[in-house]
């Protein structure tokens, strides 16, 4: 494991866009975005935060790694539940701020909530934004996420 | 148009999460992240951000609109390229920080590179995080950039 992480220096806009080096901007709180879909379905099944240490080590694993904004600390995914994320592929954006995986579920769910994905409910379009009513799709829960996370927060 | 952009009230967790009404998490900035994928490959396009007057639009409009944080402002995609998106499905993730649309592209990239996809680059598995060297795929560019947007910054 690298520590410290050392990735490329952040360079011109030209070298960040079409280089080779991996020079990833992190934020004010050290994170990149990151975009995980399903490698068999290409469905998004959840959009998390990486900080160095979590890139360098799903980098290196294969295996998916986070930091938890909430809890503000590096996850690897699958840890209480067993629903791991093996890469399958990973990709960088032109700006180098946002990351996409493509990720094979250990589980039957990577939303704690249960669900196989995170985005489990659609918004209809053509209405005003106040009176939208979210419509469930595949709201199902594969398992239960008081079983395997513990009560859940008030 | 709705001006002020009214969601619901961000109520308890079970409300945020089962619930039917759209209650965004805007972030310090005012912002939620915005993932695009591509309604016929799946692909991820790319992730931006909005506001909340970029998101009501999108959902009124069925038009893919963002909030250019390097801009600080409003910006319906395409409206410099012609490149707009038509979004044919809109998604909330559970907590509600996170939107995925599946758009339709209208012009040949989403990229301001001038390529189909902001993600063209992959990051090689398996390797220290300082050694990795990324791979183009899918690198070629659909539109010249400069004849689109002109001269790139410096």
């Amino acid at each position: 494991m690298s520590d410290p992480y050392r990735f490329a220096r952040r360079g011109s806009t030209a070298e960040v866009e079409e280089g080779l080096g991996l020079a990833p901007k992190f934020d004010a709180d050290g994170l990149v975005t990151c975009v995980a879909t399903d490698a068999a379905s290409g469905d998004v099944l959840m959009v998390a935060h990486m900080n160095a240490e979590a890139l360098a080590r799903t980098i290196e694993t294969g295996e998916a790694w986070y930091f938890s904004r909430s809890r503000q600390e590096l996850w690897r995914k699958g840890e209480t539940s067993g629903h791991t994320q093996r890469v399958t592929e990973m990709r960088i954006d032109c700006d180098q701020d946002a990351v996409w995986i493509k990720v094979e579920p250990a589980g039957p769910g990577a939303c704690h909530t249960g669900r196989r994905s995170c985005f489990y409910r659609a918004v209809p379009l053509g209405a005003r934004a106040e009176s939208v009513v979210l419509e469930f799709r595949e709201g199902e829960k594969r398992f239960d996420p008081t079983a395997v996370y513990g009560e859940p927060k008030k």
